[in-house]
């Protein structure tokens, strides 16, 4: 008796162990990741794929959870990671999913179980880090809700829906990237379609009718199709939160719902001070959750549409609808879908981004910053192949993860000079490049723990006159201030500018064309931590930084997740030699 | 000045170790393999190439010598291996470049040293052995000369050409892979183009204008061209040996010269008895020299041609040209090309392989066999997906590489229990299976070491009624001796009928539809053995067994090709755990 009441004591140790990592449950999943055939926009192609689905599950949890995902590699010959956007894996940094950095890739028949805390309510996804699979398909939602006993959401909502957007090629990633890696130079092109939660069509339009010209066919789904719109049907007079996360790999969207008014309360896992808008624009890497009210006729049902901004849109607008029960969901609405607002109209967008600030009483940055990182960047050659660049330098992921290199001080496995701080003051932003020629690199900006790093994104002309692209930048391990945006080259007059009262906290931010966008972070989470543009083939061609904090610091690191590289060579210990 | 003669005679030694692996010269490769665009049949696509080139480089050596080949995967998410088929890899086991089996694959970025000794004069060749990589063009040619001193070839000629054939489809080896592993099951289909040398016509033909019906079009090639034929010019009344091997993923060939006879004089790298023919037969994985004596008129060129055997044509002939200098080598032949003996004219195929026999003098094999296993060719069902199995089981290859785990006992890397030595006696070759269901399995043959082992291959119906294809199968590791060939079921009155005498060694035999195959090795090489049908997609659709012979012998496995699987997480020995 003695005994089993010893067991049952013991048994709550485990347990309290097991739960100690987060202050809520454990949520446990299996996935098999595969290629499969599957029809986003119509057009049958392979598309990676989690347990058949596409997109993968949504993961839904509360704060406070521990999540753990069992992947397992099905691809043949590839390799896979997955990484968790915007989970800041604090004090797991090899859970962050990101193959050279965080991890090696999972080989084929293996698997890695990914176990981290979700902190944070939020809405968040997932999505491949390894070559361009986010781009073939492997990405999912990830949404956090407020933990039991927590105080609620500072809003009040009836109903939710999640809105994953993404673009679609019908040419293959490994096509995509020979083009990206080959002289003369093949640029992926426009989508051909984008993807509300996996689903666009490209042989037709809901809105055909309206159109002057006889393409595309009005479609005749059934909606049972792979690609037919999930329709949102909501109640008159109720107030609904739409969870909308942009995973794209290389569209700025714009979203709007027809006749309804978007007040924005939550961008990347942080309340901002809710303010409405028509429309909001969003940038691979980002998300929101913006609410609508459904006050309008009920015997209507209404657009909603994503188009595309800050490239020429040569894809057509998305669209579903929101339907307003008893309506029969198959009836289109009497007008045509609004206009994404045109490409070109930074304003608009500038407009938008400037609104977004931190709820009040939300967590400020402090006031001073112990180091400042100016990353200018530039669009360049190397011997003839198209890169982006960072100060002139081209990232090049090496073979061996970051996180076990610095943690096991392996000097030959990537550059031990430091990146430069800074670029050449007599650089001129607003024309191409001089001399266009840069070179690969793979070092790592070194941060001390529990500093404050300001980051400032210079954007400057691409390769060609006259061109300036918008870049989406996403952190990894951290939330970050958003200070401040500015037009042309960052001076120190514009640190007047910035806001320390309520920047909101974001992990994506974009710079706009000729501008630079002011981050500022605190080095809290020992770990090694991309940084870089969210746009897929922008990242492959090398746009990105690697930063490291209190890497010492961290320990338990598993071994499957050092078994490449280096760490490999140098860990594998076998009787026999 | 002591101290300097020591030194040199140390280095004297260093130089004599390092060599003392093969009596010859080691030679050294360094390879990039990346995909790149090709237009191997004047239609571009995406093709696994190495260090820019298509087929891969290739290797030319002397007996006795020691290849190193370092191998750096360029490819972005893709592991690579590549195996250096029909090299038997005494004392390197982990040399064979089989994923799974003899080494993990080599991860992006990564590189691996393949270094092995070439210990036989022959016509070899090495492709890809992960995943569908050799469909996807990973693949060379491996040609080893006698040693220098060694006593000459038994035959003579005055020069020679390599003819590495292989075919090619349009659809990528992802969406293949995917279709195989798909229900409803998608075949690949047969190719669009047969190539020589990596060159086909898929847009045109040599030949068009002897053609009845307008397509295809007569080729308009400049010979510049990625897909322009490769011309072999020839000087009259010489003799010519052409090195002709099969990389197919699928097709059985037939190759002939219009108006040149044959005489056969190597297969697999063994010599035979000389025998003349008026074209060859050649299954995937095989390979042979023939001489042809440029006696015909002068003035002329002469039409070289390989067609599908064994299976209904849809790919048209692959084309070149003979062409005896001074002729100009734009001259098209008068007469059509030849015609490929009809597809299932297996008495000409069974004539062909029955008139291999070793040359005279060769190893003959020893009388009686230590083990017999019995080995049936099925076409399966599991769960409704469509597979190849062997005794009842489809082969799915573990991620451990067996070399690993057999040699350090990990006894739950693989299925334990020993594959099946026979079938059910009363199972009937000649009708679909009566229940098609069968299992996955990775189970092993564990073979002591210098025995006499014989492998009986017994064909059988497939799935649909009337249906037996042809399937060539290839040892690793080893030569075998092709003791016989029959029809139907094979039975202990068949062994009567073996040819002890001289049968030919070879590394790949067919089996004929509905018939068996008699092959008999001797277990002297230590080390993990695929044993499969070379047709790619049916070894992806399970078609194939391992045996292990004397692993506890095998010392020296790198690190580098056990660092995955169970024996990466065995011998990872990180400090911090």
């Amino acid at each position: 008796m003695g005994f089993v009441r010893g067991g049952f004591v013991l048994f709550i140790l485990l347990c309290s162990f097991e739960m100690s990592i987060g202050s809520g449950k454990t949520r446990h999943f299996k996935w098999d990741v595969e290629y499969m055939f599957w029809s986003p926009d119509c057009k049958e192609n392979v598309v990676m794929g989690i347990n058949g689905e596409f997109p993968g599950p949504t993961i839904r949890a509360k704060a406070g959870d521990t999540i753990s995902v069992v992947v397992s590699n099905k691809l043949h010959t590839e390799g896979v990671v997955i990484h968790w956007h915007g989970i800041r894996q604090m004090g797991t940094p090899w859970a962050d999913g990101t193959a050279s950095i965080s991890q090696c890739a999972i080989n084929p028949g293996e698997t890695f179980d990914y176990r981290f805390v979700v902190d944070k309510p939020g809405t968040y996804f997932y999505h491949g880090h390894f070559g361009m699979q986010r781009s073939a398909g492997l990405y999912g939602s990830l949404i956090v809700d407020v933990a039991d006993g927590d105080q609620r959401e500072p809003f009040h909502y009836d109903g939710e829906f999640n809105m994953l957007l993404s673009d679609w090629w019908h040419q293959s990633v490994h096509h995509q990237e020979v083009g990206l890696s080959s002289k003369p130079f093949r640029w992926i092109g426009e989508p051909q379609t984008l993807l509300i939660n996996g689903r666009g069509q490209f042989n037709c339009s809901l809105a055909a009718h309206f159109s002057n010209t006889s393409s595309p066919n009005q479609c005749n789904l059934r909606g049972t199709e792979q690609c037919a719109p999930q329709i949102l049907r909501v109640l008159p007079n109720k107030t609904y939160r739409l969870r909308i996360a942009s995973t794209t790999a290389l569209a700025s969207l714009n979203l709007a719902v027809g006749g309804h008014k978007m007040v924005v309360v939550e961008a990347d896992g942080n309340y901002v001070q809710p303010f409405q808008v028509e429309d909001i624009d969003i940038y691979s890497g980002e998300s929101y959750s913006v609410l609508i009210r459904t006050n309008q006729e009920a015997s209507k049902n209404y657009w909603i549409l994503i188009g595309v901004r800050g490239r020429r849109p040569q894809t057509p607008q998305a669209l579903t609808l929101l339907n307003y029960a008893p309506t029969s969901a198959s009836k289109i609405p009497l007008s045509p879908p609004p206009i994404t607002p045109t490409w070109n109209d930074y304003d608009h967008s500038k407009s938008f981004s400037n609104k977004i600030l931190a709820l009040m009483g939300s967590r400020k940055p402090p006031r001073n910053h112990d180091r400042r990182i100016i990353l200018l960047n530039t669009q360049n050659l190397i011997d003839g192949f198209i890169k982006w660049s960072i100060n002139n330098i081209s990232l090049h992921l090496p073979s061996t993860p970051y996180l076990g290199s610095i943690k096991y001080s392996l000097k030959t496995a990537f550059d031990n000079k430091s990146p430069p701080e800074n670029f050449a003051t007599d650089y001129d932003v607003m024309k191409p490049p001089v001399n266009p020629n840069t070179t690969t690199g793979n070092g790592v900006y070194m941060l001390p723990l529990n500093t404050t790093v300001d980051v400032i994104l210079q954007n400057a002309n691409a390769l060609a006159a006259n061109v300036s692209e918008i870049h989406p930048w996403h952190l990894h391990g951290h939330d970050f201030w958003v200070l401040g945006y500015g037009e042309g080259k960052f001076t120190k007059e514009d640190e007047k500018k910035f806001n320390l009262k309520n920047p909101p906290l974001r992990n994506t931010a974009v710079i706009f064309p000729y501008g630079w966008t002011a981050l500022r972070f605190v080095t809290d989470n020992p770990g090694v931590w991309a940084f870089h543009c969210h746009i897929e083939p922008h990242l492959h061609m090398g746009m990105g930084v690697i930063f490291a904090e209190g890497v010492q610091h961290v320990n338990g690191i598993p071994n499957q997740a050092l078994a490449c590289g280096l760490t490999g060579n140098r860990f594998m210990k076998t009787t026999q030699n």
